[in-house]
């Protein structure tokens, strides 16, 4: 698997008369390496050429698992006493590689300290975004990740189905949400993908609502919005089911957001321009009059990160392609009466799509 | 509480010649403007100079909660399809900023192409770290910060006392994990201050073990070591426990290591070089011959971040003073057999110290 990520990346530099590539995310340093760590403050990364072999910078300590992952190529393993930069030097100097006029990084979280200590080896270089081409790649997954978010997408079903289970009169979102992630936890799952959203009444209606200590009463929305990190990849539902009985106004908004995600779903197959997946939720909403209340983007691509490319907005000219993975999550959100979204985890296909996330989406009223 | 912090920033930039300061990190920008938020990729910062007012840059919806956290100058809120950085340089010409030459940013963090865009409002400024100076304000609290600080650890207390009930034989690591995080979230906790760590019998002997599915059974020991985030601020506590009866070499072990943590509180007051804390600890280690055994550090500074200024290392020759607090964490890692940490929250007082962590760490024997 590996390899050939690798040899994308090379072709990618070669086209663009690139002399190198310094990857230093968790993310991308994972797809083209196989090995997933977060060495916080420490440095990691792959240095990668045109023509010549790769190498893997990282603390010496995660030299083992880094083979184990299965990278075949050096690995400059340091010390904490050690300077790695030096280390790098050596080992460029050892190759032959002294000059660089055009290097590739990921400008968007690359310290400025460690661009210096790039540019400090090559003073007469420049940096260029590497962002773009990663995102490109990654977005089309190859059928094993499909199969890891696949299952990724099985354990964010489950903690929905925790949480509605959990739900009773006088619990708190909190109550609720610890829940669910106990669940997981007993599953095996160290990390979430993103904070969990639990989300009662009146508070549902904020789409960056934090739970806390709000009580469930009777006629309330509970928005659940949760996923899971699985062997490396993320998954992302929400659910939106009634406590009890409510009234015609919340019942109108649930159909409508309802309506709007199948029709997303039913415009997801290859060759569909990006920003009518959009469009296709967007139109029903706002027939509906509710398009004021809809303010934000249709989803976005899913991966090794939560959000990762394509951005799933109205203004994308981007065309969908097999294999593409990304959420389609409209929502509602009318103050003081209660948000409703509906999201699933969409693969596409070689001729239309498929959800990954599959736990039921009829209005369920809890009793 | 955010003016003299502010005062004390700008006083450097003063002193330094620098003609501004940005300031980016969730941490930092915590500090000086008492508003607590991580906006992910979106842009987020103070600006900072020698004498004219600071202003802040944020999303434009969080300008509200930026003001009720008490931030009383400009405030300037993008929306998404706004670009920033135009809204900066008009608020700088306006203020006839024009010219840098010495701008202070927190160069370990910040993200090159946000060093660019500030090359570019002023191509002939120099970039200057601003960490050391931040670490250094931040590292002696204040009676407030102490005041959190302390609540934080009496919720790492509950933390531990959770998990110690729940040990059974056949439970699995991740099933008591699950645990102690379902009762901090219930008491409202969202966020643990870093992955907790429940670790059985030769797990524990790894400093950077991973909880999994491994079951509990007679003759292990058992690693906690957790910590909260509460109102901003950090708790990190470590507690080793027995399950059942322990062999003799576990029972040396755990009395050399909380032997050794004792001695490194009682050094602790003011004045204190700050490598001999680390040193009192290592030399009893050292004594009972376990010496190779203790690879880390004897604790960190800890505030707004888990892990910050000063590293306690036995190589510091800084000097401790009243209101600074660090961890004390002595370990000792034996291969097959078992580790056993021992770790307590400490602040310095006008005489000597207090611990903030306070469950107990006589060898209990868990039946």
């Amino acid at each position: 698997m590996t390899s050939k990520r690798l040899e994308q990346l090379m072709s990618w530099l070669k086209e663009q008369n690139y002399d190198m590539a310094f990857l230093h995310s968790t993310e991308n340093v994972f797809y083209v390496t196989n090995f997933y760590t977060d060495p916080h403050e420490r440095l990691m990364g792959v240095f990668a050429f045109p023509e010549a072999e790769p190498f893997f910078v990282c603390p010496f300590m995660e030299v083992g698992q880094a083979k184990a992952a299965g990278w075949e190529y050096d690995i400059l393993g340091y010390h904490d006493h050690e300077n790695p930069w030096d280390m790098i030097q050596q080992t460029l100097h050892k190759r032959d590689i002294t000059k660089a006029s055009a290097i590739a990084v990921e400008k968007e979280t690359l310290a400025y300290a460690r661009a210096e200590a790039i540019l400090q080896l090559f003073p007469e270089a420049s940096l260029y975004a590497a962002e773009d081409k990663m995102n490109e790649l990654r977005a089309v997954k190859e059928p094993l990740e499909v199969e890891i978010l696949k299952q990724a997408a099985e354990l964010a079903d489950f903690g929905v189905q925790v949480g509605v289970e959990a739900l009773k009169a006088g619990v708190t979102e909190m109550d609720v949400l610890a829940a669910v992630e106990y669940e997981l936890k007993r599953k095996g799952i160290r990390e979430m993908s993103f904070s969990t959203m639990v989300l009662f009444g009146e508070k549902s209606a904020d789409p960056h609502g934090n739970p806390g200590l709000r009580q469930l009463k009777e006629g309330d929305f509970v928005l659940f919005d949760l996923g899971v990190i699985l062997d490396g990849y993320c998954s992302d539902i929400t659910r939106t089911v009634a406590f009890g009985d409510i009234n015609e106004k919340q019942r109108e908004i649930y159909d409508t957001v309802l309506k709007a995600q199948l029709a997303s779903l039913e415009a997801s197959k290859p060759g569909t321009r990006i920003g009518d997946i959009d469009i296709a939720a967007r139109d029903i909403i706002t027939k509906a009059g509710y398009g004021d209340y809809f303010p934000h983007r249709i989803g976005h691509g899913l991966g090794i990160s939560v959000h990762e490319f394509p951005s799933m907005s109205k203004a994308n000219d981007g065309v969908l392609k097999e294999g593409m993975v990304y959420t389609i999550e409209p929502g509602i959100y009318v103050p003081e009466v209660g948000g409703v979204r509906i999201e699933d985890d969409v693969v596409i296909t070689k001729d239309g799509y498929e959800t990954l996330t599959k736990y039921p989406k009829e209005l369920q009223m809890i009793k």
